[in-house]
């Protein structure tokens, strides 16, 4: 029995929605808001992260975190993009040499911006590794791409990864031919052409044809956490004769779905669950999802925007 | 000092976020929902309405309302469809003939559905006059469509409208050259196609070409009261050589723009603001406002598909 687009939706965007129309309220709602010292909320801890939080500050003087019931804040000598991203970083190093979260156990060394500080031009109030984000419930930023060809008929066809089977994440699952995290140190675009060559072999010149069409949101809560996400979306039309292929070994091989193998497979739920939505949002900007054949059509695209009430990447 | 892109998308979102991100609480805050016999909201009663249905309310027996402090509904006993229009019509013939307000002496004679009934197949809970929907705050569904060709060189232009100065809403506004609300008796694709035909005189032909891309939605708030909307948005690439032509009288004239040209009258907030939406949307959709030009990129996107907690329509 194949799942709905919106079932495939509800898999990727599952964390509940404070006026329980979607999920009723959770364990997952026992949570409470990370502040910056500005008071600008950043993120969402849950119970164990705050237990592992109070356990660390009571042995760190001065205290680098303000904990009530109803917050945690960085203390008001934390104020600057400097001072913050040092004592995450003392705090994550700690952890992770501890084997407190298994969540760290995939240290990635990449770097992620935490938004916020109007003190900051580019609005960055901190950075973070990677793999500590979803402990935090912090909003994160990648990319996607959507490669496809359109045969001389006109019909559409789309460019699918398998993930490889040695990924630590989503071993196996159908994928994007190009999507990745925005590191603190890449521009959207740069994001695109960087994770185009080294996923998916693709030159400059023909990734460089890939346009911004608009990007998606949702929350997603998996066993490492909460994960509050923002993926910009870029469609690539690609030239009939360039094939991707595999360059890193992060992705198994590629197919070329027609659009009905293609809705077969994200039926199924063989798709890592935001890339089925990416994928979802070009069917419906390209009319095969429409008003007349989807019943869900409007829930669907309320819920790949949803609104994260966090401080958002502007430029 | 033209605006922001930012700025026009607030111009039509303008009702209060209850997370207070983008506004602070305000009167607009003080209404309750209005509910079904079922308990499921449909509509938000500001305190003006409120009190006028307490005193139809008290007239009337059996009340046909049940009215607290923080909700009103329907009395159980009016629990179909036909039972819930009729005393919608009763109230609003009542209001009229005593002029109680504005908002009804803009009459239409088309009827628009309030969803949430799920015992009826379309989902219909009841119907109510279009120009009484701002009184109740429920939710409405309409159509537009972006009329653009592209030139043989590749650029994109788009057709304009300018609203007739005796149109009783928005006179002398620019517009999508076809816009509506989505009457009852109408699918989404008959509502472009038979507004294609009396707001720009486009042929059958034609219009049915126009491709269903999305939707947006937004919540504004007028004189006339509470309007949270969805618009269903359509594109149609239309032949060179085929001109929109006023039919009805309902709008005075046409432009085709080229996108900087169409940009200016956007910032400098000629547009209804709906349209300007659909049109910010447009631009997103073609790259033309983009992750490396626009600041607000993702606070765009995100208010102009903003959730509203109601019922909607599925097919």
């Amino acid at each position: 029995m194949p799942y709905s687009f919106f079932d495939i939706v509800e898999k990727c965007d599952n964390y509940p929605y404070s006026d329980s129309t979607y999920y009723p309220s959770s364990e997952l709602n026992d949570n409470i808001p990370f502040l910056l010292d500005n008071d600008i909320k950043v993120g969402l801890l849950l119970p164990s992260i705050i237990n592992a939080l109070k356990e660390y500050n009571s042995l760190k003087k001065p205290n680098p975190f303000i904990i009530e019931d109803k917050f945690v804040k960085f203390a008001s000598h934390l104020n600057t993009f400097e001072l913050r991203t040092e004592i995450v970083k003392q705090l994550l190093d700690t952890w992770r040499e501890e084997k407190v979260f298994p969540a760290l156990s995939g240290w990635r060394d990449e770097l992620y911006p935490i938004y916020g500080d109007s003190k900051n031009p580019t609005g960055v109030a901190f950075v973070m590794e990677r793999c500590a984000t979803p402990l935090f419930g912090v909003l994160t930023f990648g990319v996607h791409l959507n490669g496809y060809i359109r045969t001389e008929r006109g019909q559409l066809k789309m460019w699918i990864a398998k993930r490889a089977k040695t990924k630590p994440t989503w071993p196996g699952w159908l994928d994007n031919i190009v999507a990745g995290g925005i590191p603190y140190t890449l521009s959207v675009t740069e994001s695109v052409i960087k994770e185009a060559m080294e996923e998916a072999s693709l030159s400059i010149e023909i990734a460089e044809k890939a346009v911004p069409v608009g990007a998606i949101s949702y929350f997603i809560t998996t066993q490492k956490g909460l994960q509050p996400e923002i993926q910009y979306v870029y469609d690539l039309e690609m030239p009939p004769d360039v094939e991707p292929k595999p360059f890193d070994g992060e992705v198994e091989c590629f197919y070329l779905w027609d659009m009905d193998e293609l809705i077969k497979h994200i039926k199924t739920d063989e798709f890592k669950p935001n890339c089925a939505l990416v994928i979802i949002d070009f069917l419906i900007r390209h009319s095969i999802i429409n008003p007349d054949n989807e019943p869900d059509y409007l829930n669907i695209l309320n819920r790949i925007h949803r609104r994260l009430d966090f401080p958002t990447k502007t430029i």
